[in-house]
């Protein structure tokens, strides 16, 4: 759906660098950009990468209209040899990226990209606002469906997400990590993510009675039996009723399959009370599904307490990631090419956590018996040799150290676009949901705990440490 | 842009409903629906309608292709003549919407639609997604706007935004609320938001020395030179070297008008020794914009400790409204049509602040001296006689009353839509900024405070509160 990849969505300072960059002779500069974090949403720990499919869409597709041009000429600060370079836009250089689904950890790039001065440039805000969106609600739909604990995890929250896009790429994000389905019928329709629902309290309350309301519905959908519980009463009227229309209508014709939502009240003193009343009933496979104002934090203290619940369907807290409503990736040079050397690049600053890791990178993810114990960032021309042993510390302390013996690794960035040409092999979304699945399987438990969980080591080889050393300190002598 | 009304961007249970409807021969059924909020964003004073142009753009051009029709079809569970009714479907009811720019309250409709019960659902979605997410971007940027007391604020929050239409919505909506434009290029060239912006650090890297980059820059842009400060040390080496880029380049051209921007450290601090180097400089038409991580409290606090600043630059604290990301507008039935009569519905809940208010109504504003002092929930066809005294009475302390005597009163709900036709002219963006700003003026200051404001009273007038007591005790009764 390139209907998404607004040319100008695109933050106007963009421009006014890469006209700069073309009157100072800037226009073919070599440059590398990361693409990286500094902070897991909710203090959690680790992220999970979601997004890549829509950038590579977007880099690979962008081109300025006639009426985009002439917008920006009637700025009168815009070069013609500029407005000129945007009509014949095209992205020519060359992208690397780890793959949708990824668990990924601060301070690691996520994307870089090799392009001219003037291209980088233009590319930033749209990569970012792609990346950062779909990367938190991957992240924070990972949370809800581990606190779910096998559970079912619906995705409702539509009507709530901030704007057309944040529902419909929100309710894909969420099922790479693990959602079940989304209420977004067009989430899919574009990317095949199961939609359902059923009623609302509008349907009861359209009919002259509560049990009337949901003979109809059963009539009309005895494949699709969840019947809408709380409009008057749950105990004492939504669940009887309930009872009496499944007991009347969907057993007499040959279904079991049905389940009650409760949309309000105490859900773990509803739904043991609920679960009671229906297998009395002999409504063993009735399932109880829940939805309000659930996160993560409340769907594990219900399940601490005992609430008997078959799925949860999250709305606001999800689709907004509410408690965190913004992950901070950052795009910053960290090399250009000069003489055909790349120059590593830094940004220094007072606040010693924002100084970024200068250079052409690559990222190994280190495995013990199957587990990721670290990340290594080196630069981009070394390998490692796993037949060797690896010597790994900590570029905060360097005193700690750790060699590891017998160990695997593997490459987390992939070259996506080469050349302006897209070289990826872009996996459907079935197949990056089970490899989020089994890389979430590859992290210690530690890693993925709510609470003040376990920091993954992010650490750099011997060369980049030197590199970036230098760098501070030439910065601070000059 | 009706690329963003996008005909399935709707939650299944609406087709569901929908259909079910039709199956139960309800497809002509009239209802009555409003939108309305229960709380405040930020446990504020009161909010900012916004959306309403898309919302009308929405209903009045809503469609079905093909292809939507053959999705929904595949399903399997949609009856022919509705998926006939969707290839056929236009909006043919009637709409009643407060203005956008207008501060709202909760309880009071925003917007009422009157349509066949399948029309009514199938809009829900795409109308709550609508105003909850501009209405939630305008009030809290109109809080921004607000603690930036007279400065001016732009909007910056586009490469943290939730999604492409968060990023583009958001900067409409923030500029309805009083922003003096924003980075977003698009926003402008679709709304006339005004778009500025000037350097990321990564101009600063690209040339060889700091101050080269503030050259080149001035050379290129005199007319937009605000210079970014902070790459490499503020006090030290970004602020001389912008004092010496100015008095070199930017002067001898007979410009005077320019700018520094402090993206990090302390504001309070570094502003005011910024103003003091400038000044010195002779510079004092130098401005001082920041930008990083502010909030209406941080502006608020940042000003209360003497920061010398111009304008703020904020983004994604507003963006997102990262402290509430969250408007919960809901829409609910109040009444269907019988016989040609209205019949009031009502949703009783367990939380009393849930049960809903019944009947088609219309809202006043009451106002005493210039200043809004209560708005009155009416019946449709309920008149005020404002040459008479009013008693106004709290619907949850009823023994709580006022009369007023010198009052004027408007209606706050416009019709928007009639019989499906637009019946609205819809104001351009600077008129509903400034309404809103107008608006605002007749606020007391009282409720505009960011601390516990003073609750705006929302009365209902006599008959419609023994409407709503009449369900209510019928319902317990019943």
């Amino acid at each position: 759906m390139n209907d998404r990849n607004i040319p100008l969505l695109c933050d106007y300072y963009e421009y006014t660098m890469a006209n700069g960059f073309i009157e100072n002779n800037l226009k073919d500069q070599i440059v590398y950009f990361d693409i990286f974090f500094r902070n897991v949403p909710d203090n959690g720990g680790f992220a999970i990468a979601a997004g890549l499919e829509q950038l590579i869409d977007y880099i690979s597709t962008l081109r300025f209209t006639d009426s985009d041009v002439e917008f920006l000429r009637s700025k009168k600060i815009f070069s013609e040899e500029f407005l000129q370079y945007l009509e014949d836009f095209r992205f020519t250089g060359d992208v690397w990226a780890v793959p949708e689904g990824t668990p990924v950890f601060p301070g690691e790039p996520i994307v870089t990209i090799r392009s001219t001065a003037p291209e980088a440039q233009i590319l930033e805000t749209f990569a970012l606002l792609t990346l950062n969106h779909q990367t938190l609600i991957a992240t924070k739909a990972s949370r809800i469906v581990r606190a779910a604990a096998g559970r079912t995890v619906l995705e409702f929250g539509s009507r709530r997400a901030q704007g057309t896009d944040a529902a419909i790429m929100g309710a894909r994000a969420a099922y790479i990590a693990g959602c079940g389905g989304t209420a977004c019928t067009v989430t899919d329709k574009m990317y095949g993510v199961p939609a359902s629902g059923t009623m609302a309290h509008s349907w009861v309350q359209m009919f002259d009675s509560e049990y009337e309301a949901f003979k109809a519905f059963i009539e009309l959908y005895p494949t699709n039996a969840t019947l809408l519980v709380d409009t008057y009463d749950t105990l004492n009227s939504g669940i009887p009723n309930a009872i009496k229309a499944f007991k009347e209508v969907l057993l007499p014709k040959g279904y079991t399959k049905c389940a009650i939502r409760l949309d309000s009240g105490d859900f773990a003193f509803l739904t043991k009370q609920a679960r009671k009343m229906l297998d009395e009933a002999g409504l063993k496979d009735c399932g109880i599904v829940v939805s309000n104002a659930l996160d993560e934090w409340l769907i594990k203290d219900l399940l601490d307490q005992g609430a008997d619940i078959n799925a949860f369907g999250v709305g606001d807290n999800l689709i907004t990631s509410h408690s965190c409503p913004v992950f901070g990736g950052v795009y910053k040079l960290v090399a250009i090419e000069k003489d055909g050397q790349i120059i590593p690049k830094i940004k220094i600053s007072e606040n010693v956590e924002k100084i970024t890791t200068p250079h052409f990178k690559k990222v190994y993810r280190i495995y013990e018996n199957g587990k990721a114990i670290a990340d290594l960032l080196c630069l981009h021309d070394e390998t490692i040799d796993a037949s060797k042993p690896l010597e790994l510390f900590d570029p905060k302390a360097t005193w700690k150290t750790k060699t590891v013996k017998d160990y695997t690794l593997r490459e987390l960035m992939v070259p996506v676009i080469k050349n302006g040409e897209v070289v990826y092999d872009l996996p459907c979304l079935e197949d990056i949901r089970s490899y989020c699945s089994r890389e979430l399987d590859t992290l210690w438990d530690e890693i993925k705990r709510f609470s003040n969980p376990h920091r993954y080591y992010v650490d750099m080889s011997h060369k980049l440490w030197d590199v970036r050393n230098e760098l501070i300190n030439g910065s601070r002598q000059s």
